[in-house]
């Protein structure tokens, strides 16, 4: 039986807990209003630069202190920004937990935000961007996300050289002051704690932590048409889009198993046709991404420049023939394939820690794992094809790197 | 209570198994003599390509049924060539086991080795080393191997685009019928399943499986010299290596703390020092391998063209200070890390499964966790310094690639 826990705090702070009293570990997740689509205009990077030094010293703890005293728990940690949210976890022993959300809540609530390591912190975010000269794929994603989501949530994490060197101290404590607060934060535990206890701890380490504002980013359409960039290697990255359901849509689930059904391992479409028949790639795939208001299917594959346009054919072929429906014995794969995923990830406190504040983050509750299985259960052929038939995959971009731009049957010539 | 059990099948196979009751889920890991050092030198890449087309149907099913078959039942599984195994590995729910073992018994004793898919299986593996075309840090790796270990174990597990075309169907059923044999085979199982059923069921699937020749591979020296790629990104990629214990001297566990101490987490000398303190990277680290007969410690970096000398500087530096000695409480945290890891481990079927199979592999009998958990909190500072004194990390081989190659104070001028 599966025990989830919620308890909402009265400034606002999120608590979802689940026990998985068969481990030893516990993990937990926070996130605190503080991504990057929050970032400036004229500041893009900000929100990541400002994680990166709240790690430099915090409560009574100097930078050096902070991260020994979390190796001394045996806290196995990390922490980034995502598109609304900067977010710090780990994974330890069950006994460690209390003080570890001693270290958690001096992060969010008490970083020094010192000047002394502005430069250092500014070298480490500028080292993230250069060391993407050389990974010509993650540059293709970046463009192709920025030519999928609306602005500001299909831009990239990290800024520009350019963006970096403008930031003040000023502009990341006021960044700081301004996000990382209680309304809006999610905290979550999984794995083997006391939830009596916990609350307790939680309300004593965050419960008198205040800040009510709200900022909703100002949005705008997505950059504009196709993209080649011109890169001399023998291999061409080619990334293509298409506008998919929202996590939080009653379409979410049909649209998946299509998606499954595409690129879902082995005997998956892509990987049958892209790859075991023609041998056009070494790896090839489609990966489903879903903000709050909008999912995407974000598709790429790599390939010999001379074979990329019939890896490019073969793909939008392929995605045209599943806007034409699945087969039931797909469907049927699919499904245990789904259905072991979730027992596997029951396995796991980290990925429950992850589920949870996820699904809070999008559809403001938890979904039980009998919930989501009978919504797997539930799929049939025929709702996924009719689903597919008033939604085939469509109004593709597309984006590639390589010596030799390709072409687009639906490009405006 | 941690509870380990052994089997060894009269034609040589042998089964390992730990039970995990708290589990659902259950994994296997099949490991047959057949990995890329027993390539003919001409026939480099042969063990790989063998193991990509014993996937491509065997026993009553096609390649399409096989996979097909496989995804029915939900098994998470992949497949691949190390040094000396070929790997066949999987997760799934604990009651598909058994029909998941027929298949993998298909795999290993009747594959069609069809010549009829000889031309897709070559261009699918001939990818797998364009790909390498645009990851330059791999590429970077597989020189620093080709340096370090003793040729074959150093050399790439995908041979060259030369080599795989002069494959021939003969070779690969040569290579089959000579390596993928009981006497020298482990299998391991851990997770949620019944003991003496799986004796039985893996007895009538492999027990009249036979083949008992042994190969041992021609051994010379690494490849001499240090070596620098020119390559026209705005990256150096930097890699180091040097001796270490194997995993099956006792001087591992003392050297493997002084690699903990010089690379894991973010209170590591590498991360303070290059990282942290000079913002020379984005990312810097160490890992440990180790073969049955030798180990080998590789430090790797990537950091801007004018800032690549200074990185390996850092490094080196801090290899020399490593030598002089480790303190207290750098080894009171990374035992903490230690065991940590040890705990999370014991919570996943999968890691359990290959550390089962890697221990009988390297030792010739699995360690408790109880037995590694002691190891680990006897480890002294007296010791590992008594050990580094001995040993510092010296004879360093370096592979970069980058625009500019770097100066080694030790390269002979």
């Amino acid at each position: 039986m599966q025990s989830i826990l919620i308890h909402r705090f009265d400034n606002g702070l999120q608590l979802l807990a689940e026990q998985m009293d068969y481990l030893e570990s516990v993990a937990f997740s926070l996130q605190v209003p503080g991504g990057y689509v929050y970032d400036p205009d004229d500041r893009e990077g900000l929100a990541n630069f400002t994680c990166e030094m709240a790690l430099r010293g915090c409560g009574e703890r100097s930078a050096r202190q902070f991260i020994e005293d979390l190796d001394n728990l045996g806290v196995n940690y990390n922490s980034g920004v995502a598109s609304e949210f900067a977010g710090f976890r780990g994974a330890m022993a069950s006994a460690m937990l209390d003080p570890a959300l001693e270290l958690v809540a001096d992060f969010v609530r008490r970083p020094h935000l010192p000047a002394d390591q502005l430069e250092d912190g500014r070298l480490v975010c500028q080292q993230e961007i250069r060391a993407l000269d050389d990974d010509v794929a993650q540059q293709m994603m970046l463009e192709l996300r920025r030519r999928t989501f609306n602005a500001p949530y299909g831009r990239a994490h990290h800024g520009t050289l350019e963006s970096l060197a403008s930031i003040t101290l000023g502009d990341i404590r006021g960044f700081f002051e301004k996000m990382y607060r209680p309304d809006g934060a999610v905290l979550s535990v999984a794995g083997k704690f006391d939830w009596n206890h916990l609350i307790e701890r939680i309300e004593s380490l965050l419960g008198d932590w205040s800040g009510v504002e709200n900022f909703e980013p100002v949005v705008s359409p997505p950059t504009a048409g196709d993209l080649h960039i011109e890169y001399p290697s023998n291999q061409t990255h080619i990334g293509l889009s298409y506008a998919a359901p929202s996590y939080i849509e009653d379409d979410y689930f049909p649209a998946r198993a299509a998606v499954g059904v595409l690129a879902d391992g082995m005997t998956s479409r892509f990987f049958t046709e892209v790859r075991e028949k023609r041998g056009l790639v070494y790896s090839v795939g489609a990966s489903y991404d879903s903000l709050r208001d909008a999912g995407a299917v974000f598709c790429y594959a790599s390939s010999t420049t001379d074979r990329a346009q019939e890896t490019l054919d073969v793909m939008r072929a392929e995605l045209v023939r599943l806007g034409e429906g699945i087969e039931p014995d797909e469907l049927d794969r699919l499904k245990v394939q789904l259905k072991t995923g979730l027992l596997m990830e029951q396995e796991s406190s980290r990925s429950r820690c992850a589920t949870l504040v996820g699904d809070w983050r999008l559809l403001g509750r938890v979904r039980t794992r009998n919930e989501v299985l009978s919504l797997v259960e539930g799929l049939t052929c025929e709702a996924v094809n009719a689903w597919l038939a008033e939604n085939p995959p469509r109004d593709f971009r597309v984006v590639t790197i390589g010596k030799k731009a390709l072409e687009s049957p639906d490009a405006v010539s």
